[in-house]
């Protein structure tokens, strides 16, 4: 049994992560950390946890979490999450960071996007980048893991397979993304009030996104050059859900057949990626740790276009996370995620 | 034409009433304010309210609204609204208050109510229950009209014949009520937050409601006795509309067309209320300015079920506020009013 | 392990019994039924159930399912259901019906209710009421189970402790109930589409709703009278949930704790009843098998507002069902229904 | 004040159109046809059209209707919609088609797009083509208009001015367009039903859709050669509205500024032509007859990022039909159609 606690608990991610772990055969939440709740019940806060009656959410305790923690997940914002998860580090213990500042390469990069100075930017040169279809066996070596974002693990692995085949044109990509609200976590806003978002839809952040270089990071290393690319997240006026549709330009004539088996070589293995036959929906993904790619081989224009959805909370954050802690832990990988998604 | 402000514009019942006044013939808005928006233009703020392009949203200078407005639409919170009527009235101009502080017979009710010092009890005396299907005379005379609230409209038309003609009984009336969020204001909390709301459905100040009180007071004037009314409100997932369920005890054996002569008596010649022959649901009633009331009588438990419904922006605010408008400054009674409710 | 086959497996409680016995340890699925889409993939018409990856729905072949099962879940509509699971019964099947076919005491009374003649009174008799709060043990020694539906287990639960130990009038219950659309089922209606049911409520069948006779039978065997209910079912614009605020009359002051000891009397042992505090909300059940049961009590009027809810889907429908199933077989009551609800 | 009928009343454009016209100081309706609910009461059907009260769908008598009518709208399907608009047209009568029957230039691509025979081609040739911005002069003098699709006129108005000069390059045009699911129309069918469509999202008819035709169609016009287009359509879980997200390369290097005076040069007269600085949302057009464009110019990538939105049903169906009616009698253009967009 892996003795967890969650830092930020009280959040989306953070509650997604309780329900998750209190299923989860071996592991068990030692502390729940939310500075601004510390006192609070659990179920007081969601009293759908019914697995946390009686316990209480924590204030931020750095050396009692680290005795009693194998491993960390932070939900903190980014820069915030890095001090603490240095000073959890320095204690031996593991992360796994749900923020941006263990995602990059490239120290500068960060800083630029994200208009901060790294805390640790020791710590970054060491951290992994934890998307599990890529980079399985680092991950498995690795002490802090930088866990994707809902909305670049959604591009990212579709993406991936057919820039490094060489099928599409990287220079040229164009991602429309579109999310539930979830996603914006739980801030006390008008802009995320639901009279504002019901009924309601509307581009945000267009051309400016933050997940832009971190898809860029990961595509360009499949490409081996730099790719360029377009990336325009829309709100949904849903609670939970991501569908990309990705548009690309086919380099060679490729039929439908080729562009399954591209995909089968590179995830027919992976028990959370699933290509489909037809687009998927996210009816087909909500409540699950899966991401479904489906696509459509326009041959008159000669494109592609990629259509792929998850959920953002679970393999957009708490579930991939969980499927990061199951892989450095030598735990079987769907442990805790076997729960199928839900049509309703 | 009249010139008219509106302070506190930039909520919810202040947006709907830019909106119903961009088209009245009769009445022009000279100032628009919000203290905390003083300065944005109204079309940052609201892009749909096209009428107003160029027009940004003022700060509070009571003596510049007077000398500008015969009328002032109060929106402001309770008390706090009392205090700036205070001072408008005591130039002159004639108020309609939204909020509840000129809505009570009774000082002592309202101050036990909303747990306040009343900031104008003299005032108090001279204003008039804006409610105009019961109380349209007074308001034809009336400087200062309190503007029933949502909950109140939807609960006292459907009872008041009912209770007056001494067909039900006034001590057996449950109201259970469920109301669509924008009744909650635009308030940037966590509990109004599209995930938390959507999917979702709760009670809520069981037994504890504020409009409670002010029904009472009304239906208790129809009884001619302390009536006692079990409310319960809840809330629904949908931006607007009010549905009351109404259980009630008939006295004596009725039937349909009974209860349709009554409310025929009291309701025939006001273009606002509607009575159905079946239950009616919100999209009759979204985005109009009408109360409808539909109702079963349950012979075999001598029940009567009244089913009213209205949208609470609209005849619950704003809607009802001009026409009380138009009742003080005899224009047509449903002059801006007249748009059909939208079924989508 | 238990082979199971479930007939009428494409609409919504189908889907929820695939989904919740795909994860089930002691029950396998051997023919998911669906005369209409009979040679269909499960995962065409539902991707979300990826655990049935390659199986199809099948034709109705009575001797073959009799052959493979040792219990059959029956979501056909009423009449129908009781012809098939007429001939299941004489090939030594055990049948959990989710149709009103199985439910009734009184043979009068279903056909009444219901408009039908029951294909087989004689069955009727041997069947048991499935609620496992108040008949766990003749749900152990039964043959076929007569599944609640979830207006019914909504009302039931919360009113039988209250009746039963005179703490209120049962000749004065009024139950105003808001449930889901799922609730609705499947059905290609117009009444049904998205345009008509977003933004919108209403209520339906006042004062004429079938589950009104299904749960006086049960109030009044509690009050060993005959119980007077007043019911009156609205439809929510959520997919999943029910919740009924039930108003009733204390025959004595009664406080909050008192009623707390009255309902830990009868539930404190059960797994799937809770007790709340404070009223619940429907998210604090969806994708749970639990009914939440809140109070409050209105000691100015002497009145006990109820407030219970419960996902229609689970604990209502089909997740009871596998409650009785573990029930009938001896099986861990809540084997396969461990999973917590969704505040999200 | 011109006579006009409406030919399949029943469905949400016929209802949009009768909301419209019930306001409309220049225009009655005479009859409301509907073959299928030919004697049932508007108000029956949609209570909210309290104008109606009294009226009933009619059964369709062709020579009743060009007695008494000056001017139909059809919002029959394609093809049934063409047979009857010929019978009218015989009779001297005027028509706006909301079908795709008069919206081509080229026979032969409708009939391939549609797959099906043209009833009428004689009558095409005359019909205009009825986007009031593009085509004004024509529209004056047409007895026949083929009145746009909603996911066309939110296409073409943001992509004629970018192509006719050249901004853009015309060969690479991708159009991922997201819709609300009262463009579906009032269909029985499972797909449409609220369980179905809320909490999802979904592309559909990938690469297929037959709005690509007329879209590229009216943009080679500009192009002066063949346009390509790449269109995505979605399925919004909200009742109304479209927004389309058109990702373009520009061809020099031009800044926001350009932009906004070439859109200026072909829209700054038009009345429900709106060109924003910020990306507009479906909350600024909801319930009003405007198309709003804005844009980013993505320095980076030298691409063009263009939002725009409109409801569908109104600017994108019935809304679009009174502004042609209005121009072809030589009415105010915007009569009828004055109301404002609705935020909430």
């Amino acid at each position: 049994m892996i003795n967890v606690s969650i830092i930020g608990a009280n959040g989306y991610t953070g509650l997604e992560l309780l329900n998750i772990l209190a299923a989860h055969k071996e592991a068990a939440v030692k502390h729940a950390v939310s500075v601004g709740n510390a006192g609070t019940l659990i179920t007081d806060m969601y009293p759908a946890l019914l697995a946390y009656r009686g316990a209480r959410f924590e204030p931020l305790d750095i050396d009692l979490i680290a005795k009693d923690s194998e491993l960390v997940f932070s939900c903190l914002p980014h820069a915030a999450s890095a001090e603490v998860c240095k000073k959890l580090y320095e204690r031996g213990v593991k992360i796994i960071d749900l923020s941006a500042d263990f995602r990059y390469d490239d120290l500068a990069v960060y800083e630029k996007t994200y208009n901060v100075t790294h805390p640790c930017p020791e710590l970054l040169e060491r951290s992994v980048y934890g998307l599990p279809e890529l980079y399985c066996e680092k991950i498995k070596a690795a002490s802090i893991v930088g866990n994707p974002g809902c909305y670049t693990t959604c591009s990212i692995l579709p993406l991936y397979p057919l820039v490094k085949e060489n099928a599409v044109d990287a220079d040229d990509i164009i991602i429309d993304a579109k999310s539930g609200t979830s996603g914006a976590g739980k801030k006390a806003e008008v802009s995320g009030l639901f009279a504002e978002v019901n009924e309601n839809f509307k581009a945000y952040a267009v051309a400016t996104h933050r997940h832009t270089s971190e898809i860029e990071q990961e595509i360009s290393k499949a490409a081996k050059k730099a790719a360029a690319i377009s990336f325009t997240p829309h709100l949904l006026p849903i609670t939970r859900g991501i569908l990309s549709t990705i548009h690309l330009k086919l380099k060679n004539k490729l039929v439908k057949e080729d562009i399954f088996e591209l995909y089968d070589k590179y995830y027919k293995n992976e028990p959370f990626v699933i290509i489909d036959k037809t687009p998927p929906s996210i009816n087909s993904v909500k409540y699950g740790n899966y991401i479904r790619i489906g696509f459509v081989v326009d041959e008159r224009l000669n494109r592609l276009i990629v259509i792929s959805c998850l959920d953002n909370l679970i393999k957009g954050a708490s579930g991939q996370a969980v499927q990061n802690m199951n892989i450095m832990f030598g735990i079987d990988e769907t442990e805790g995620l076997k729960g199928l998604p839900r049509h309703l």
